[in-house]
């Protein structure tokens, strides 16, 4: 074991402890505090990260990899519509699964905890980089600057040290050695054991352009702790935050004591995509994906004879069947249907409505007046910009509301229009690419319309026969489409009790009756298991063993010892 | 739980931790004594298991099962080359995929204890039948009755136990419920979250011909254990064996409260083979295959979106470098080689020597004499027929003397007969169809030959430039054409550690210097890993946490609590 990164794992050892006693009783758990004011650095972290992001922009981006051929970037930030005018370098894929294979051997052949030290060092100092972080994020994806902060930066690395403390249990169930004795006839045989864990090879990690850091950062880590190596692959218009975590990798692996290489950057542009390539790649042994439930589909069918862990789309349904008061289930409804657009895999985007409408404690509100109730409470968050800016953020893609407005039309031809989706004015950034949601009113022979994930914030209210129906149908098209997440409001236990077994057949994880301040889709590290793999949202766990169990292999030898 | 089930998991939960730990510590650990003499049922249970068995010949197999279309059934004992006269139900797949759908509802609900206690309870009356089971596995696939009883018989069922201890780890790391707090601006939001395991859906497990019991065993608890039903796919040539099996895992899912189609027998012929049927078919999750590395890297390619366990082929390598004596390394290589008629997965088959000899305390031998003298030895059992009976046993296929005969006459073109393989005279089945080992001297030139397993008693000498050549070409091999096992022998501290580095590469399990009364490729339940997955030999092992871990998901709920 190197000195330092002995050192690192003694400096993390009772972190990583924590994280996997935590992980075993799903309770709360976190090593980094969620709000900015609470960062370690203070203030000055704050300053000196937005300071380092400003230095970024408007040149090359120093990475001293290998393989390099060129230089790639374009990326333009959704909050002033400028370029960041920053270019990275191009790599020859071959070259960098060349330069994999050879910083490999020392780290296959280091201690799982030599490993894990040096991965939770990269940790550590991605949060002292955070500031500079969630700015990328923020410029790149469009978030909000609380979410670039806590959901890209905070709650991302806790679901790095959560594939952390699973690897770790997984590589310490095989021990080092064994002494293996029995008797064959008059003769007694005594055998030593030793164990080897051997990596995979490379893994390609392909991030995606709305949350780059939250599936990435695990996947990473969980990867380079069972001693593969990895090229990380963003999405073209959000290199920026996974080029600051290679980055990072690579110094702490250097200073380690290990080949920077084990960790490089691979870009490509829309043009011309390396996606397939990495995919097929003769070398590539694991595949992380996030991104498009289409891609990710033909990810999933040709990954083999590499491991494939994915997660795609998210057909997010909501039951609403009774509640207890109208007024916060339509507010927190509205909130995180508007939460950053929804452009998030766990965005409610369909909700499902009884024909007779919804019971609450005053009576029933019928299925139109609360989907224009929960329009109304939308419009309330669109109209107000002050609000509006740091729950809505900024659309990340060009393409976004050019959708909007082509299902706008279809919904206004096959159904209503409840609320129109229009640009919202930021108060802080006047040119950002926003849009307000749109919220359609359609039946279920509109399927074509909402039973695929629609990306961004497009919204539909689905009238069904009567309650039955709502979970029944709600729940079909979670299955069929692929659902992350699920809500259901109900006053009544027999029901949700037959909500939480169609979801659990669906595959989708279920949220019932909640509201307040927290978004109905937060997914909590080491407590919220994130994909079931049961539908087509994707077919990997953040984080169970499954996901790390696979990622390395066991060799042995043994020898008769006297 | 059921009452049954309950009382099942009371009965065997002491050795299922026990046998947990052992997989830990990796030591010397079995629930079942590998000698007839030692079985809880004595005398009586041998004559009894004896009896059973000739009471199923001639006749039907009762299994009562659905979707039953027909009878088929058309084994020959190796032994007395009679035909069994046993014909069992043919089923029509789709059928049993129904069949298994709707029995795995209320066993997927039952807890992790209630499963893990109704599969040990499986075990337990396995156990109970071994007898008859190594009667039908030696008249199918060949094995001689020590082999029959313990390696087909109590070695598998504790490979199935090591199967169910780590199926109880991955189970028990998810908990049933938390409690999870923390504070949202200045609310508290208090969730109680409730998992559940899900599993998969329905898993084929192929079964081969020569082996039957030893990797299905662990398959199908593995799967059972995690929720799933299984249909058990029988090479045609050895279906007894497991339609025992599945009629024991019937009757105990029965008496445990459970549908028993969540076990099913499906058979083919080989001239309308269903197996494609079964690997494709929309309903099967998952895929545990075990045969030939022709149809096994289909499965692997085409099992997508089923989850694929596979164990192939094995070129396993010997690579004698220096010994201090020369006879008990003739004897354990002559032995093993010859053992089963080399008709294991594990079998040592390619023997790599330096072309300047073998050095031993008493000097150097040429690799020809050494080579001379393993054909020496290996004939010295094939002659004598009392020595040659228990070790050799018979011939499975009737296709491999013909495959024997072709090698020899290749090799003889290419290389030299050191050994030629004929006919043993069986002294207590004089019918039965035997071969005692072919030994070829070669060249690395003819690889063609001897770089793909050549199922049966085919073993090659390879004569290589020198020691370093011999150990580069022999893990080359064991990489390229999929070694389960590898055999050096060297005095030479500083090689075997070489050699230790050179097959974890390769992805063999390796020994190292064994003589004596243990077959060199005896493989341990709980201390053993069997297949690394790290060449074509099979990408899953028994047993790590990836052989469980993803044979079933997690989903939940969270609701809000006061």
């Amino acid at each position: 074991m190197s000195t330092n990164a002995e050192r690192f794992y003694e400096r993390h050892a009772e972190s990583l402890r924590a994280a996997g006693l935590a992980c075993r009783e799903r309770s709360y758990f976190t090593l980094f505090p969620e709000t900015p004011d609470r960062h370690r650095g203070g203030a000055a972290a704050a300053e000196a990260g937005a300071a380092a992001y400003r230095s970024l922009l408007g040149r090359p981006f120093e990475l001293d990899q290998p393989g390099t051929i060129g230089r790639i970037g374009a990326e333009v930030s959704p909050y002033t519509l400028e370029a960041l005018g920053i270019d990275y370098p191009l790599a020859d894929p071959d070259r960098l699964f060349a330069a994999a294979r050879d910083a490999m051997g020392r780290w296959a052949a280091a201690t799982p905890q030599a490993r894990l030290g040096t991965c939770m060092e990269i940790v550590d100092r991605l949060y002292g980089g955070v500031f500079e972080t969630a700015q990328a994020v923020m410029h790149t994806a469009g978030q909000s600057g609380p979410m670039s902060y806590a959901g890209s930066g905070t709650n991302a690395l806790d679901r790095g040290v959560e594939a952390l403390a699973y690897a770790q249990a997984a590589l310490l169930d095989v021990p080092v050695e064994a002494l293996w004795e029995r008797r064959f006839g008059s003769a007694t045989i005594r055998l030593r054991k030793r164990y080897r864990l051997v990596p995979r090879g490379v893994a390609a990690c392909f991030a995606c352009a709305t949350f780059p850091t939250w599936n990435a950062y695990p996947a990473m880590l969980a990867s380079l702790a069972t001693g593969n190596a990895v090229i990380v692959k963003p999405h073209p218009t959000a290199i920026l935050p996974m080029a600051l975590a290679v980055r990072t990798c690579r110094a702490v692996l250097a200073e380690a004591g290990f080949a920077p290489d084990l960790v490089t950057l691979c870009l490509d542009s829309a043009e011309a995509p390396v996606g397939k390539i990495l995919v097929k790649h003769p070398q590539t042994a694991i595949v992380d994906f996030t991104g498009s439930a289409r891609f990710g589909a033909w990810v999933e069918a040709n990954a083999h004879p590499a491991l494939c862990y994915s997660e795609t789309s998210g057909v997010n349904t909501v039951v609403v069947e009774s509640v207890t008061a109208l007024e916060p289930v339509l507010k927190s409804l509205a909130t995180t249907m508007s939460l950053f657009s929804a452009q998030m895999c766990t965005s409610p985007l369909n909700v499902y409505l009884p024909r007779d409408g919804v019971r609450h404690a005053g009576g029933r509100i019928g299925a139109d007046e609360f989907a224009a109730a929960l329009a109304q409470a939308i419009a309330a968050i669109a109209a107000d910009p002050q609000r509006a800016a740091p729950i809505m953020a900024a659309i990340q893609s060009p393409a976004t509301p050019a959708l909007i407005d082509q299902i706008a039309a279809d919904a206004g031809r096959r159904g209503r229009v409840l609320q129109a989706s229009a640009p919202y004015a930021h108060p802080e950034f006047p040119r950002a690419r926003t849009r307000t949601p749109l919220l359609v009113a359609v039946d279920a022979g509109a399927r074509d319309l909402y039973g695929e994930e629609r990306f961004g914030p497009i919204g539909f209210v689905i009238t069904t026969e009567d309650r039955d129906a709502a979970l029944a149908e709600a729940a079909a098209d979670a299955r069929a489409g692929g659902g992350i997440t699920a809500f259901v409001y109900s006053t009544d236990e027999e029901y949700l009790e037959r909500a939480e077994s169609a979801y659990s057949a669906a595959g989708a994880q279920l949220t019932c009756n909640l509201t307040g301040p927290m978004p109905l889709n937060f997914a909590a590290a080491y407590s919220d298991y994130h994909v079931t793999g049961l539908n087509p949202a994707g077919n990997a766990t953040l984080t169970d063993l499954a996901f790390v169990a696979s990622r390395f292999r066991i060799t042995q030898s043994r020898s008769p010892v006297s």
